[in-house]
């Protein structure tokens, strides 16, 4: 049985300045859940209807209306877990991190996390107005990848400035993707899904690439950025030569 | 002003079943709208509250309130316009050309679209149980591709076993992506969201291909769908020669 306390404080943190008051953030179903409690994250507690999912773990068993009460998804699962967000640590800088420039969809940023992961990058960096990683529908889409991909926020323009390595920007009018060779350390910059990479990174911004278009005529003006995302890191790491 | 019976078949066309008994799908949004007009797609009639957009179109003016009475977004756009859904033809099975198979999700579908689109790809064939192309949310999604690429739904075991070419499937424990040659005639078969390629077609895929994890001992089980193909077409397409 939960308290009213309780629900309205996991009720609470669908909005990020709760997040940022308490701390603290929900995962829901029990693969992401699985996946944070195989992570360094601190999970504070788990509400399910079905505890024979956690084996060794102290749960909470709740009741399909509770946990009604208490999801933040359309479609709730059988359980949700609060989690502690981390404390900031520095972003490892090596290698290939992804800098995304104001992504506004949560579904975009969950997928990018997945991806991400799947590509074996440690790092991204966000630009202050890029949604929040811990809003529920982010977790949701990175399908407990969050809990392997270190997220920073903060101001990009200055972050760039002060970074070593070669800057790759996507736009509608740079080089071939396909006709470029890749350094080791390498920074990825993908722009807003409306706008674009914002004109105040216009200097930071070293190489304009672009993934050519092969529509006979077609006025399609842009890929959504998830999957341009997904083409850019696989030419990357493709051309690498890492394994595969 | 909207009449009563206008609104209602407008609403009804939400479903698949309606769709299909009066042969009309609707499209929302300016953008999307004049893609289907620059398209052999047969407009029936455009509702806008800003006729200005359309210049050399009659359209019909109606309030704000009434066209949030037959939007089907959740965020109506300023006009929607009803189009004839085409006559099928023979789907053209030179080049590559792209099978879904049982694609549930709406946006999914739409992404997938607008990546055919940007790659050139002329024809879709998805499995009777692939969601509707005309589902509104696929339509959204999908940008305005929709108006450009030959969609067919049929029984992909029959297909593929009268299709010529080669047929190329993405599993988790295939060839990678990046150590094959591509021939010319090609299908390209991407699976389910949760339970990738039926079964059934196991004897009609003859090349099982795999996009390589990096993630060091990441238990991503999969990318989203519409990731995969952007990463699956923008190889098969850079290894074929095209410009770029």
């Amino acid at each position: 049985m939960l308290s009213k306390n309780q629900i309205k404080l996991i009720k609470s943190l669908a909005l990020k300045k709760n997040r940022s008051r308490y701390q603290l953030f929900t995962v829901e179903g029990v693969k992401g859940i699985s996946e944070f409690l195989n992570s360094p994250y601190i999970c504070r507690s788990v509400y399910t209807t079905n505890p024979v999912q956690f084996k060794d773990l102290s749960v909470n068993e709740v009741t399909d209306a509770d946990l009604k009460r208490i999801t933040q998804l359309k479609t709730p699962n059988d359980c949700l877990a609060l989690f502690e967000i981390p404390e900031k640590s520095p972003p490892q800088l090596e290698g290939l991190i992804l800098i995304l420039d104001d992504i506004k969809d949560p579904g975009n940023l969950g997928t990018i996390i997945r991806l991400a992961d799947w590509f074996g990058l440690s790092t991204i960096v966000c630009s202050k107005e890029t949604v929040d990683c811990y809003n529920p529908k982010v977790v949701q889409a990175s399908m407990g990848s969050l809990a392997r991909v270190n997220m920073h926020y903060t101001d990009l323009r200055s972050f760039l400035n002060s970074y070593q390595g070669e800057v790759y920007g996507t736009y509608l009018d740079g080089r071939s993707i396909y006709k470029q060779s890749y350094p080791s350390d390498i920074a990825l910059v993908m722009g807003n899904e409306a706008h674009g990479i914002s004109k105040d990174l216009n200097e930071q911004i070293t190489n304009r690439i672009t993934i050519p278009q092969y529509g006979k005529g077609s006025s399609t003006e842009s890929l959504n950025v998830a999957t341009a995302t997904a083409i850019c890191l696989s030419e990357i790491k493709r051309t690498s030569g890492m394994p595969g």
